[in-house]
């Protein structure tokens, strides 16, 4: 409350109005916006990877950068692991059980249980259709402002809220892409001879 | 020559065809195989920034990490400049004039004389179409083996080889995406909480 100690015809609760609302609805539109914005990148990103990476050669699309680090294919698998146990069953735990149940923990190595033999082009596929229904779904939710405050309970590091659970899934998807430009780029660092020094990738 | 030494109906120059032959004829299908994947990542790189890009809130696409730091839109700029005055260009000047005659200096900086107005879709559009056409120019030149071994002298650092220029065109594509996706996914850093920690572009 600001109204303290101001009198007047205009009492506490009218100024609380004045004040206070038009900043909460400064806060629903930038909340709106948030989602938009968010939502606007994640809807983009099965296409992006389709781009890149669908029936470019496997010299590409398995380059890796060392033994047990992760090339394109890997990343795609990721992907559609995340799509299956990671953002909406967690925003789902949220919704129903706020911070009084923590969120399963999430196998970043789930990808390499799968058939390794499995077409790169079948996996961009199937991430293309999670995540299409996922977005499906996180729209009928028609979140509210409010709800973007709810709160989680991560099995590692604790509290976090709806919000920046759905902003994580935004900048995971792009430094994934990140990742997969990264690795692919450095294939060639003895192919650029002195423009190595000039590109900050191959650094 | 491995045949020092040998002795019998096969002389040294039948040794020499029989180990140097082959080992060229590798040379040659390793030669075309690296054309071939360089220009496999040149002709996705417009679909994959369309995808990106195209149609994204201002938000994303005139974000950046500082005064002075390049936004998606800059890079689209940049781009299309390299697709004017850089690769294509110098590509020529090799093969008219080797290493006699060094490349102009390039200026990376040239898109900040462009109209800083002019709709991101517009950049898109004119990216693709140089790249179509600089694509189709390097595919009539039909370059041998041979050809991508030729010398050319880079204004700061000396002697590259057409292959080096092929390469770093391919490489530079895949660094500004990186470079995209990572001003992109750092606008959200401080809305991903405790997040921040686990996603490595926000380091």
């Amino acid at each position: 409350m600001v109204a303290g100690g101001i009198s007047g015809k205009d009492g506490p609760a009218t100024l609380h109005l004045r004040t206070v609302a038009p900043l909460a609805r400064y806060h629903d539109v930038m909340s709106q916006q948030f989602l938009d914005e968010s939502i606007s990148v994640l809807t983009r990103t099965p296409a992006t990877l389709n781009s890149l990476l669908r029936d470019l050669p496997e010299a590409w699309t398995r380059a890796r950068e060392g033994p047990g680090t992760w090339s394109p294919y890997t990343v795609a698998g990721h992907l559609i692991h995340c799509e299956k146990a990671d953002w909406m069953v967690r925003a789902a735990i949220i919704l129903e059980h706020g911070a009084s149940r923590p969120f399963d923990p999430f196998d970043r190595e789930a990808q390499f249980r799968e058939p390794p033999d499995r077409p790169l082009s079948d996996l961009l596929d199937e991430f293309a259709s999670l995540r299409r229904q996922n977005l499906a779904r996180l729209r009928a939710l028609d979140l509210q402002p409010f709800q973007l405050e709810l709160q989680g309970t991560h099995p590692e590091f604790g509290p976090v809220t709806l919000r920046q659970l759905l902003a994580t899934w935004t900048a995971h998807d792009l430094g994934h892409i990140l990742q997969v430009t990264r690795v692919m780029a450095r294939r060639y660092k003895e192919d650029v001879g002195p423009w190595a020094a000039y590109l900050s990738v191959m650094q």
